[in-house]
């Protein structure tokens, strides 16, 4: 598999280099060039040309990328060239604010399940999202297909989640909850902590500052 | 300056060294090998080197790295040795999420107001946190000495936001509009984008299956 070459930094930029050409093919943009990719997203041309390399030879001297072609190549190594079904655990704020989360459905994501143990909240439908009672989260995903669920419950429910999620047919987690998930078996996990958006945010402001 | 040497994917993994130096020093750890670090947290043991030789020579050998030193480090580095205070803009799902949320203020980062349009929402406290008029936006980010701006508001406000941040004494926003944002003059600005650690999630769940 040519992905597995793909740097880690590179796939983070892939992200951003699918949601530019989204937006280039929405306004019939055809080609583009490395230089042009380059200066609208605030990095190198050679890297960006050393990025797209790993999706095959698509440039062409005098016309550069095909933009539709690059889109739906980083779309398959991505994985979103498909929807996938998500549920959230924990619908407090922000498992309320994720389910609702505008940029979710446009790029192939759809909320389609939430839960919790608290009787309040249990039986609500947010933007029709039904809330279940955790204790049929093992019914619920394999009744409603769920792909992947994104964690918001405190620290302290996170591994008795993790134990019920094993053999219930997730492939993926996002964890919200604050405290390090390694990789279960069978399911791939990222971490989310949202200190460390402000953190590297100080990183720049302290060193534009000196 | 030699931090602006440091590339970014080593300033990334420097918050997640700092959260494990963290750790560390809580249990009373006051020294640790490379390799214990590459283990604990899926790294490379030759990258951890690399990525830790950017802070000076602190590794002594037989003994490993000295942790409270390089913790001390990577702090002033990171620009969270001291204490930033926040302020949320946009008080939605979102908005109240960040502002209550439990991981900011163990790492340095203080919210301390909140701004709406909204007068459902606009006088109400939240966990100690006023909630003011965007009306007031300048008045407030002086008295209250806001450092950084969390935005959370519809798209459509966002440029309307930026402009009335400038010259306004705020040093850094943190993005959650959903639209990208450059670097304005004297403002440093990291955008989040929640659909990315899906995308970067689903790249991790495909590989596995492939």
């Amino acid at each position: 598999m040519p992905n597995r070459k793909i740097p880690a930094p590179t796939v983070n930029r892939l992200s951003l280099y699918l949601k530019y050409f989204s937006e280039l093919t929405s306004q019939g943009v055809e080609y583009i060039s490395s230089g042009q990719v380059a200066e609208k997203m605030g990095l190198n041309p050679a890297q960006v040309r050393k990025d797209l390399a790993y999706f095959g030879k698509f440039g062409r001297r005098g016309f550069g990328y095909g933009v539709e072609q690059l889109k739906q190549e980083i779309s398959k190594i991505l994985g979103t060239h498909r929807q996938w079904r998500l549920a959230v655990i924990g619908t407090g704020n922000l498992g309320r604010a994720l389910l609702m989360y505008q940029g979710f459905l446009s790029r192939g994501f759809k909320p389609v399940a939430g839960f919790d143990v608290d009787p309040d909240k249990v039986g609500w439908e947010l933007d029709g999202v039904h809330i279940y009672h955790f204790d049929e989260l093992e019914k619920v995903i394999k009744s409603q297909k769920i792909d992947i669920v994104i964690i918001t419950t405190p620290k302290a429910s996170l591994d008795g989640v993790m134990e019920r999620l094993k053999g219930s047919g997730v492939k993926g987690v996002l964890n919200f909850a604050g405290k390090h998930l390694l990789e279960a078996e069978g399911i791939a996990v990222r971490n989310v902590d949202l200190a460390i958006e402000l953190e590297q945010l100080t990183f720049s402001m302290t060193n534009k500052e000196s």
